[in-house]
């Protein structure tokens, strides 16, 4: 044991102190070793005949670095990982096996640096055993931020009560291009909502800065830095070929908030900017993020993004060079940073700047208290994982993401009485297809699928019927679907898409599926980009075979992205768009049909009519007129913000104060006020969102028909009002102007606020 | 008279003197005269039982002004004019009568400054019996500047023969979004076969500098500076939310070279560039286009254009003072320009700035010798418009824009003495819609349909049927359709699209056609935006209707865009694309038909195969794989530069001269010569066209997988052989590199040469 001082293990140092002390002990390849998150965590180990021990290529990492930045997914379950409840980790045991990774890091290099052990959490931790929660398109149509908040602070105590540190997180891509098989991930297609759900992420996961040297909280890794939704065609990772306005009005929001939320983890995205991948990108990943907003954590590559970086660099020394020079800190399973050592050498990067990604790293590892406590408490994750409170909070999310579209004849509720329901489609009773992309392996019988929801508060009858796959041809299952609706009641459809995975898929090097001649059902996912949104397979067709039957239809669309439903609309009486509503979806989307719960989501993207017209996002350019095609409506079917409830609201009496305010007082942090009543004039209690546009009617720059720029959900009770106030400041009302600066302009800007982005009561604030 | 030495007077000086001195002697009010082209040209007259007379509405526009910059369209004949053969300037006196409109300026007015006249030339001038040739798309098509350079000169001598001095023509919009109905204006998706095709028209129009003041040029008024072929959703005037690199590499291109051509006249676009308008746009109007590229001509508004910019800038004056700060010299009906009286005297704008504006605009009626020659020679327009020199040129433009898709079993050409040939289709017999939009009223009889150009040449029987409109629903034409098929040996259907407008339209007060609401049979042109691709009405069903008769199908799509004609490929045994042939369209698409002539069109923008896999031109980002949708390739239907022979080409033996090249005699100018063997290898003499496509293998920003750097198109009789040379310069290998310099990188190139721009032959270059 060393007895000596050492200043960096000294814990009432600053931690500044202490990595310029630990840096300057550091050989250059145990520098890069920190800068290398190699290899695939779950090949860490292996189970024997006589328990689990880790695995030689383990300790060659090791050793490769003298210690490790970083090691990834150690309790990862999915089909790519192929971990199972048969070769994993015990959940039980996860908190032992990341010690004893940790032990043998610290134990078997020179200096024991401790290691990271990041793991994925798009949807909860997908680990086995880890809840499930919706994705984040459902999670954005919560408009909850607080809720969601709630729900990623249990996802963190779950990582970090097995030992793990960081959590990766898609926060920031933004749903521009819904043909994108990662739409799913998306908050939102709004820069605002999506920005305060990345927010309320942050919070969740990783607390204040003071909290992550306790045991509940991870840091959170948000990606992708950035533009990633602007896929040119809705290919993955595709460019983006926007400019620097588009980006800072658009992409750049949601990490900005993040930064300012305290984010100490963000991950480059894959595509280009404008010509300039974002892992080559000094302008977004130093200019913008650490000069302009002050950024502190560290810049995390995407899975072997670095090496296609090689197509400019020409070999993998120069790709690392690039990268890290750009301000990329800690690789992902890419060649190129094992090459740090001799890109220095070769004299194509200065130890300057490897030293200057070393110290993030390690400015990660003090915040988390690692040196002072590099070991989990091993019994605790068992009162943690899959625990009771989170299940009710998980519940609570899948309650509000879901977004009622239609209710014709308020077909819905139903009551549950109902002699006989047909549940029918292929999303009715499969688990998997209600939990999104990246998700683990789950134990028989966990969570509750929508027809299990609806048996469990049904008193009638429930007669279930597959009647056919998402995307397959077969009709076969038809006769018996009809069959089944004829003899009942009403019909409840459950369509939509699918993002699972089968093992028998192959897997690009990132962990992207490789479709192509690949027998699947998934219509969603990474790597799995729809051209026609419309339902896959013989989806519509069935609807009109059961619409045939004359029995009234819910259908209940459990997706990850909006499918383009023009062509069934009319065939339903009610559309219930629950999304991938995680393992609590049956049980929520009952209580919704039965009328337990009042549906309160609202749509966080727009419904597009068809894939010919988009783009179909709200937030469009104001070009002075209303957009169309002489062969179909430019408008999408149903607009962002839309959702309906089981009882009715009324907006009215909107009030800015002040209505004039001089320009240098909005410069001075003045805060405009913008009230409205809102009423629950129905006869049942129920959440609404108040959602508040804004127009600059006179800005130097061309402007959008509206930008959000605040929103509350309240609840209301029968006959209740509440005045709800938002609040405007320089940074809403602020454009970057020709010069790309963010200024507030003098002039007149609409203020518009409604319970959707259509139906709005308007007034005029004037900056002098 | 002024017998006094005036010094603008004296023709000796040199223009910028002159200039100076008129410049010195003109009133504010003058000066905004000279800065507007307010009224429709069209409106400056009137027939009366007497003959023709000015109007008051013309005069009190020029004692608007004292003078006029401009004045637009005196010609202009089409629905929006409704000038007609009735109530239209007769051809062979509108020399007569542009002569009176520039004696009453020249002698109502204080200076007597001429006006410019501005004529509408898309494709021919659109003027009573002005030869219309195809749209660009087909000018595109034919990859051969030089023969368009001849057609335009054609057009220049039309124009000013009856005493017109400016052409406004698309050159400049690049075609990457084929749902925007003004498809049919853009020359191609490609930057650089446009770019060709630009320096083509300025060449054919202008001439040298020095011939302008000569009878038979025009300024060439190119449109339209920039982007706005990248409008969002291929929405008329959309955004184009793309960044400076993409602009300057896809969009720019074609302006540059027109300056270096020497054109005088560019049109702004009505688009915006990332939220800056381009009519607000300095960077693009005055520090690319003058200071980077040394432009010395006008830059025109777009029809009230500037009056949008009042949604920025609040009010007229502040919108005129934007645009004209920014760089528009003239006005286009817009108010706007109207009030920079009153927007030098609320110091919105330094009269410095209208001085500068004036001096351009002054500048072209010097160059075109209007001081010395106000006038036209009256009766020099009944040789020229109209000649048969110009319909032989015409009818070769017609000849190698059509693009040969498909030739199953060689069933073209057809042997002129099939028995029984049946005609189908509703572009088979309507001259109007070969002609694109913008089109003048045509005289009953003039130009060749179709049906005509078969009729004319096939020896057997020929039967027409139209079977159905380009858009309606009426199914009601198929039974003879479909009778008249059984009946022949071959059936010629005639589909596509059409820009045809009527009189029962409205128009928006740019002139685009407002479509909703109102009956027409158009799918193209300005203002008619398409979702879907496909061809319109009951088009694919007549297809599948005929097919059903067993009888070989030959389809010839007459159309303005790139229709998605995936669902009827495998119907036809032949295709063959002649996009809007023009008036002789119908006697070359039946020569190509009967094998008078050999089809020798490439591909100007690639065919995709639905609207849902928008973009797909050829030279997308290199993303290192290949793309795809899950249920649908990503690839085009047919690529750019595809297109069959009659005969076939063999390209062989690529070499290039030097191979390895030090980067500092690329930049002092040092040639790469590529030379290739290109072998006609069938039995039938034709043209080939050798395209050559680079691709950067390290460069610093992102490359495309190829771009066209070259093309030459060549004869061959059977069996002969050509060499091609092809050369590339720095300009061809520079990249935009990450601090926005045009530089040439040292690295590997690599060279591809072939006949289309996917079967290519490569080899590389190395820049040392």
């Amino acid at each position: 044991m060393d007895v000596k001082y050492v200043k960096y293990k000294d814990r009432s140092l600053p931690i500044e102190e202490r990595i310029e002390d630990l840096l300057s002990r550091m050989t250059l390849k145990e520098k890069v070793g920190q800068l290398n998150q190699k290899m695939y965590g779950w090949e860490a180990y292996q189970k024997t005949e006589d328990g689990i021990e880790l695995t030689e290529a383990f300790k060659e990492e090791v050793a490769f670095g003298d210690g490790m930045g970083a090691l990834y997914g150690l309790f990862r379950s999915d089909p790519w990982s192929a971990v199972t409840y048969e070769n994993g980790i015990p959940t039980d045991e996860n908190a032992k096996w990341a010690n004893k990774v940790q032990q043998y890091i610290i134990e078997n290099t020179r200096l024991g640096i401790p290691v990271l052990l990041s793991e994925e959490c798009p949807h909860g931790h997908q680990a086995l055993d880890g809840t499930l929660i919706p994705t984040n398109i459902g999670a954005g149509s919560t408009w909850n931020p607080e809720l969601m908040e709630e729900a990623y602070s249990y996802v963190a105590a779950e990582v970090r009560s097995r030992g793990a540190h960081l959590g990766l997180i898609s926060t920031l891509d933004i749903l521009r291009e819904p043909r994108w098989g990662r739409a799913e991930e998306c908050y939102s297609e709004d820069p605002y909502l999506a920005a305060k759900m990345t927010s309320a992420a942050v919070k969740g996961l990783q607390g204040e800065r003071t909290e992550l040297a306790q045991q509940n909280k991870i840091i959170a890794v948000l990606k992708h830095f950035s533009g990633q939704g602007e896929g040119q065609g809705g290919h993955n990772a595709g460019p983006a070929n926007i400019g620097e306005r588009e980006l800072r009005e658009i992409h750049l929001p949601g990490m900005k908030a993040g930064v300012e939320a305290g984010a100490l983890g963000c991950m480059a995205a894959y595509n280009e900017i404008d010509g300039i991948p974002c892992h080559a990108n000094a302008k977004l990943l130093t200019d913008i993020l650490r000069d302009e907003w002050g950024y502190e954590g560290i810049v995390m590559a995407d899975g072997v993004a670095v090496d296609r970086l090689t197509q400019l660099a020409g070999d993998y020394e120069s790709a690392a060079a690039m990268a890290l020079s750009a301000g990329v800190d800690l690789s992902l399973w890419d060649t190129s940073f094992t090459t740090l050592e001799k890109a220095v050498e070769r004299g194509l990067v200065p130890e300057a700047i490897i030293d200057r990604a070393v110290r993030r790293v390690l400015h990660l590892k003090f915040s988390l208290g690692l040196f002072e406590q590099p070991y989990t408490e091993e019994n605790r994750s068992t009162q943690i994982v899959g625990s009771e409170s989170f299940r009710q909070t998980n519940l609570q999310v899948a309650r509000e993401s879901a977004v009622l579209l239609k209710n014709q004849d308020n077909l819905l509720p139903l009551s549950k009485q109902t002699k006989r329901i047909a549940v029918i489609g292929p999303n009715a009773d499969q688990i998997y297809n209600q939990l999104g992309d990246y998700t683990a392996i789950q134990r028989d019988g966990k969570g509750r699928t929508i027809l299990q929801g609806i048996k469990e508060i049904a008193e009638g009858e429930v007669v279930y019927a597959k009647g056919c796959s998402v995307r397959g041809n077969s009709t076969e299952g038809f006769a018996e679907a009809i069959n089944a609706a004829k003899k009942s009641d009403v019909v409840i459809l459950a369509l939509g898409g699918s993002s699972m995975r089968n093992f028998d898929l192959e897997f690009d090097s990132n962990g992207a599926a490789i479709v192509s001649g690949n027998p699947t059902d998934m219509d969603c996912g990474e790597g799995v980009d729809l051209a026609d949104l419309k339902l896959g397979g013989v989806q519509e067709l069935l609807v009109k075979e059961i619409a045939a039957t004359g029995k009234p239809i819910v259908t209940v669309l459990i997706q990850g992205r909006p499918h383009a439903i023009t062509n069934i609309v009319d065939d339903c009486s009610a559309i219930l768009c629950g999304w991938y509503p995680g393992q609590e979806g049956g049980q929520a989307l009952a209580e919704i049909i039965f009328g337990d719960v009042n549906p309160s989501g609202k749509l966080s993207v727009s419904l597009p009519r068809s894939s010919m017209q988009l783009p179909v996002y709200y937030n469009q350019k104001d070009q002075g007129r209303e957009l169309q095609y002489i062969d179909s409506p430019a408008s999408p079917l149903y607009s962002f913000g839309y959702g309906l409830s089981y009882t009715q609201f009324e907006v009215s009496n909107i009030q800015i104060s002040p209505s004039t305010i001089p320009l240098d007082q909005i410069n001075a942090g003045a805060v405009i006020d913008v009230q409205v009543d809102v009423k629950n004039i129905g006869s049942v209690a129920g959440a609404e969102v108040a959602q508040l546009y804004i127009k600059d009617m006179e800005a130097s720059i061309t402007r959008r028909v509206k930008e959000l720029k605040g929103f509350r959900k309240i609840w209301l009770e029968p006959n209740e009002q509440k005045t709800v106030t938002l609040q405007l400041r320089k940074d809403d009302l602020a454009i970057w102007n020709h010069e790309m600066k963010f200024v507030v302009e003098p002039g007149h800007i609409k203020i518009m606020v409604g319970n959707d982005s259509i139906n709005l009561k308007e007034t005029i604030l004037t900056i002098e």
